[in-house]
């Protein structure tokens, strides 16, 4: 006889090493593990017993069908109503992490006390909270932004920001195919950030991008240990 | 002839299972420790070889000198000032994974698109911020809040929010003393939070928090895998 558990894993920006020890470990430990489309493929290879499924979608990616995935997600879930133990295991999240890997502490000291993050995938739900912001009042972090970059830009430049407002596109942060995009608000619109349309991207809007020239690939944002060695 | 490497580590909520994978390894390697007061003491354990500085501050506990903070600090960044290659590992940030631990995902569809995050160490960063948000228009979460519930409460309120909006307070995420408050923005003030005054709790506020008690310890935040496993 034996007894199910079901284990809900955040896999992190994308380089598998950012993932957390736990997630690793229950991973190893998965007989099945269903995946969404920005689960980096490498993740997979801390789950060599499991069956895998991937089970996201993905702008302009194929996908599985939905039918496919609303069975498999009802089948877990079932679990869960048949009383089947399970935990939440966090992950780092791209709304602080991609910042942060691209030398952006979203908050600093004298230039923004806080930070909103919001989704980018419709404009239905980033518009009323971009419209409710003040001007220049905290960092702006919107996660897969990279389509409605124009869109957003102009909600905000609309709402009274500053065109000249520090602003960035992070793309791939935690990949080798790492990159950002720094200049204004202004210019995010039309800026040519190199990048396949179906990344996700994150934008950055607020005085806090200038910093990312300052700490180069540096940053405050939740740091809370330096550890230092000797490369021998 | 050696060289130094520094690495700027977030060391996550609490539980050392919570570090990244990449966190582990480099503590693994280092000579010395600057820590922060909110790391576990158990994170320590990771990095054997090194020697180890707590340099934190926290509200009401005895720390180091300020002089010497400022010197190990000191000397770490002149390793970069003298350019020593260093590395941002960012971790499991406590803006999310404290709610998400607390079965809130801070975001929802239908009830909350973004969240915005700030700190409650002083009213003079967090109230501006506050100030500017329309009431009700995504998730408000206070880190290191327990302190300042009472301002944030009496801000939120004075600026239009209900009373009835459901509230959290989020404690000891990921340690075994976890445990959360849940009520009303109204009733958050006075609340027996069962906590030491000196722990510093995460605010949750907004639709969001009635979430809690449907989805028990589970939450959608940051969920991007699903891992299932048997426990033989």
């Amino acid at each position: 006889m034996m007894s199910g558990y079901v284990w809900l894993v955040g896999a992190g920006p994308g380089d598998p090493e950012l993932m957390t020890r736990r997630a690793a470990r229950v991973l190893g430990e998965a007989d099945l593990v269903l995946y969404d489309a920005l689960v980096d493929p490498r993740a997979l290879d801390l789950a060599p017993r499991a069956r895998r499924f991937p089970v996201g979608k993905r702008a302009g990616r194929p996908s599985i069908r939905q039918e496919t995935i609303n069975r498999l997600m009802v089948r877990a879930l079932a679990l869960v109503a048949a009383g089947v133990a399970f935990e939440v295991v966090p992950g780092v999240s791209s709304a602080v992490a991609a910042a942060a890997l691209a030398g952006i502490p979203v908050t600093h000291r004298g230039l923004a006390a806080g930070f909103v993050v919001v989704s980018g995938h419709a404009e239905t739900a980033y518009g009323p909270v971009l419209d409710c912001l003040a001007p220049h009042s905290l960092t702006v972090v919107v996660l897969m932004g990279l389509g409605s970059r124009a869109a957003v830009a102009s909600r905000l430049l609309a709402r009274g920001w500053s065109p000249l407002t520090p602003a960035a596109v992070v793309l791939g942060a935690s990949t080798e195919a790492a990159h950002a995009w720094t200049g204004t608000l202004g210019a995010m619109a039309t800026a040519d950030v190199s990048a396949a349309p179906s990344a996700p991207g994150t934008i950055v809007v607020g005085a806090v991008v200038s910093l990312a020239a300052v700490l180069g690939r540096t940053s405050e944002a939740d740091v809370s240990a330096v550890a230092v060695g000797a490369v021998r």
